[in-house]
């Protein structure tokens, strides 16, 4: 393709409220427009690297067995009232009534129409394990989009269902997958990739992993262990504590002013935050029932956990001074009104002397015994890791938390749909039962702007050539002279003729222009043809990447490519 | 692929309600599934065909400059509300409010997104012509899906739009992108489909051709003339009628006691249809004012003729015998109610003497004469034309209607978008000018789906080679003997090795069971291994349409087989 023709443009100033380097170079390069909050679309370039990036994902999933399939996007509710989503699922779900008058759904994910498609094909253990997958368009409502295609409304994504009889067999199919996911990242040009324990969420099941592409404008949170090599993210991370039980003391109602925040009282009584017992209030979203969390003072409530040990949707607490049903500030676990529900973070256990809120405006107490005050409760894992925590696989205080961009996922699903949406087959010993689930999850707009995130100078993207919009940039100093704009010619037809991807700058603007619109381009192998290389009977050949920098003789130059093209193509194991 | 890891089934007998036989072979192959009215899941065998014909399109659609982009499937209304279409699309385009309460569409047509992406990327003359296109799932709520994917409300379609500078570019464009579309109807075996010129509905413009498959159980009728070679859609054909003028007469009031119908009419007054003059009533969406049509008695009103001449959508009134504002059965052109807007069709033009409703319950007028009982009055074109009618090419009585399904659209759209949407561009003389358009679609499924309706036998469909789900089909009779699941085994790889899409069925099946199940996949290469054929030193290889039967040696089956593949698939301009 001639650049000239090309329909899309690169813009050389960053557009305003970007939040991350990437987004602002893909817009700036043309890739994409935004149509609406969170809805772009995809010009050109970004098609054609989406495109690669759906092509390895395909291979993958056929290598291991997957059969491509088409779900539909639009879905009668019917279907997600069977597994019961059609009402746990929030409103980023998009329902909508058709001309019918009938309920209707926006699939974000296909747990449902997977269950619907295999309960009517496979009948028999001897047709188990499979897997089915497609690449689709979701539509998820998103409250916060950030980021160009890293967290959109509307988005591409891999989707696949596993289907087995037994829960080895879900884990055997679940590592196939594991490993290839991890070449599909390594393929795509972002080996860094690391799994990591997740909680499943509304996805049900108890296994999953996230992959996180480590980088500091992530939005999530990853807690590693580089003592150990453990892993996981924030909802999963279990909090791991080692409390100095300290010394029983008898419980003082103590008049603390002011002392609203942990630091406020740890200042005045001159104590640590380890040493306080933290309420964290919630409401439930339901009815607006008041939750309090109570955790170490110098700990986190993760809202995940929270959500999961109550089994439903919580928000933090929205209440006026005046009406609190809590005295805001000084609420502590003795006293509370009969309709709270109290729940004590494992960070609390084993220590004999705190200091808590006495549930009256401008008093604490001290010398708070949880057993001694309140009696045997139990203790729940509701708190986040934390830096420099204690890793719970090696017992060091040894945790990093890192930033990270999932880049997919994968889950064990059970029987979650399975079961309510009566998926049966007949066992070998003549029983009906009920199969388990896995499902994989890649969003390739997502890995795209990912990859472009980690991959890239302060110029544009550097694309992997695995996935780069083309292969080859031919840049033309000076088009205008007939030689120069014939051998420029003659060059892009021999490497198309090789099958080779190549796009050609032959327009009439200054090598600046040109060469900055080569790095917005960010294709990997960059030829340049002026007269003076001409002249020299060379061409310059040049990795975007700086990694290689040649000047082979004009009649070798086609070679030369083509051999440099097939070379980095093979380090990630792709081929012309 | 083995067919026992298929995870799709055949279905011996035909579903229920099927309206016709594509639909019944397409659920009975495993190639879809029904999930809601309308909405259908693709299970890899129809995935597999429609990936193919994708290929094909878009192979094409570069071919002639085409550049492939994605726009989003849901987008902000505001954009529709720029071009108007936002009011005047009816229900079969889904509106809904996010979850911040913006109204919001799902594209069932893009020229609005693409201006959104055009004005932006392009500014002056010598960026044109361009033409971008999008492969993507459009839904459409429509009030009848019929026929399996022939009309449905989610659907996979390749729309694209071109802009140009002038109309001779957009017309010189248009008829590349018409010869594309015969290549792509060629290439995926459907080379009779024939280009008709259309009405251009909602799309706006004033050129359009449809391309119609003919068959008698296509829901579009078509009119051709054998003669001179016309065709266009029933919007599009003028109702060309040569009148006997007939002697003037006095007008007179006659008695014609139910005679509700023109053939009671007639049968009571001894006169034919073509001296009738006929009310064909409506009303206007909009309001329910009434509208009513004149035509000469034998003929029909073409609604969407009707609606283009006023402007406004129209539905067949519905009134009720005791509160209609006309007298129905008796309704004729003198002394209707001031509020009736009365549309004369060209048939009644240059008669002298009718017959037609006096307003009156049980009375007609005869020796009625338009210019001298209503005077001078506008004549439109709102008759449909019919079997045996004028041809208005050669003006030959040799009118043919032949049933159709509608397999791909283009369009002729000037600037109903870019004008509204305000997108300019610099002109060779300085001048700020409003480019043109043209647009182009396919549905992918439906294509599909006719060519199967047209490419079948009782027992399948008989897939063109060039979107066929495989190339090659092996049958392996009695695969328990080893000998013979080896023979297969190493065909099977030998052929996939050099890159041919086989499918191999070694289930313990019947050999009827066997056949039947591969006919209804409607591979077109099909390969037989047996134990007969082996200890024969020859196995059996047929084409699905058995215009091939033969018996080449085991050892040159595999280039046999390569080669009769590579040949059927050049006989589609495809290739392996």
């Amino acid at each position: 393709m001639y650049l000239s023709e090309l329909v899309s443009r690169r813009f050389k100033e960053t557009p305003a409220d970007c939040q991350i380097q990437s987004q602002a170079l893909m817009i700036r390069g043309g890739y994409i427009k935004a149509v609406g909050n969170g809805i772009y679309t995809l010009l050109t370039p970004g098609k054609r690297v989406i495109r690669k990036i759906e092509n390895i994902v395909r291979e993958e999933m056929d290598r291991i067995g997957g059969q491509e399939v088409l779900f539909p996007v639009a879905m009668p509710a019917s279907l997600w009232r069977e597994s019961g989503r059609y009402e746990s699922i929030g409103s980023e779900m998009l329902r909508f009534k058709d001309r019918s008058g009938s309920d209707m759904v926006l699939g974000m994910t296909h747990e449902e129409a997977a269950v619907h498609l295999a309960r009517d094909v496979v009948d028999s253990y001897t047709q188990f394990p499979f897997m089915i997958y497609q690449i689709q368009t979701k539509f998820r409502d998103e409250p916060r989009t950030r980021g160009g295609l890293i967290r959109v409304r509307e988005f591409t994504m891999k989707d696949g269902y596993s289907f087995h009889t037994s829960q080895e067999d879900l884990e055997a199919y679940y590592a196939r997958c594991y490993e290839a996911y991890n070449r599909i990242f390594a393929r795509v040009g972002i080996p860094q990739v690391v799994a990591v324990a997740s909680d499943s969420g509304m996805m049900g099941g108890k296994v999953s992993h996230e992959y996180m592409l480590l980088t500091d404008v992530g939005e999530d949170t990853i807690v590693l262990c580089p003592e150990c090599g453990y892993r996981a993210n924030m909802e999963a991370a279990p909090s791991v504590t080692q409390n100095e039980p300290g010394e029983e003391q008898p419980l003082q109602k103590v008049h603390t002013p002011g002392t609203k925040t942990i630091e406020e009282l740890c200042a005045l009584l001159h104590i640590t935050p380890e040493q306080t017992c933290k309420a964290v209030m919630y409401q439930r979203n339901a009815d607006d029932t008041p939750v309090v969390a109570f955790v170490r003072g110098d700990l986190d409530v993760n809202e995940t956990k929270l959500r999961n040990h109550l089994g439903c949707e919580v928000h933090p607490a929205v209440y006026d001074e005046e009406n609190a049903p809590l005295v805001l500030g000084f609420c502590g676990p003795m006293g509370l009104p009969q309709n709270v529900t109290v729940v004590f973070d494992s960070s609390l256990q084993g220590i004999e002397c705190l200091t808590t809120g006495a549930n009256e405006k401008d008093y604490h107490y001290t010398g708070f015994n949880i057993r001694r005050d309140v009696g045997e409760v139990s203790y729940v894992d509701v708190a986040k890791a934390k830096q420099g925590g204690v890793c719970p696989e090696c017992g060091r205080h040894s945790l990093d938390l890192k930033r990270g961009i999932e880049v997919g996922n994968i889950f064990q699903l059970g029987d979650k749909y399975t079961k309510p949406m009566n998926m049966r087959y007949l066992a070998q010993d003549g029983s009906l039962q009920t199969p388990i689930m896995g499902c994989y999850g890649i969003g390739l707009g997502r890995l795209a702007a990912s990859v472009c995130e980690v991959s890239r100078d302060d110029y544009g993207p550097i694309w992997p050539i695995s996935i780069a919009p083309w292969q080859v940039h031919i840049c033309v100093l000076r088009a205008d002279q007939t030689e120069v704009a014939q051998a420029a010619k003659a060059l892009y037809e021999e490497l198309e003729g090789r099958g080779i991807e190549v796009i050609l700058d032959d327009r009439a603007v200054s090598a600046g222009v040109m060469f900055s619109d080569a790095d917005l381009l960010g294709v990997p192998v960059r030829v340049v043809v002026s007269p003076r290389a001409l002249k020299n009977g060379a061409l310059e050949v040049s990795l975007r990447d700086k990694s290689l920098q040649e000047k082979p003789a004009v009649a070798e130059v086609a070679d030369f490519v083509e051999k440099l093209v097939r070379d980095e193509l093979a380090k990630l194991d792709c081929r012309l």
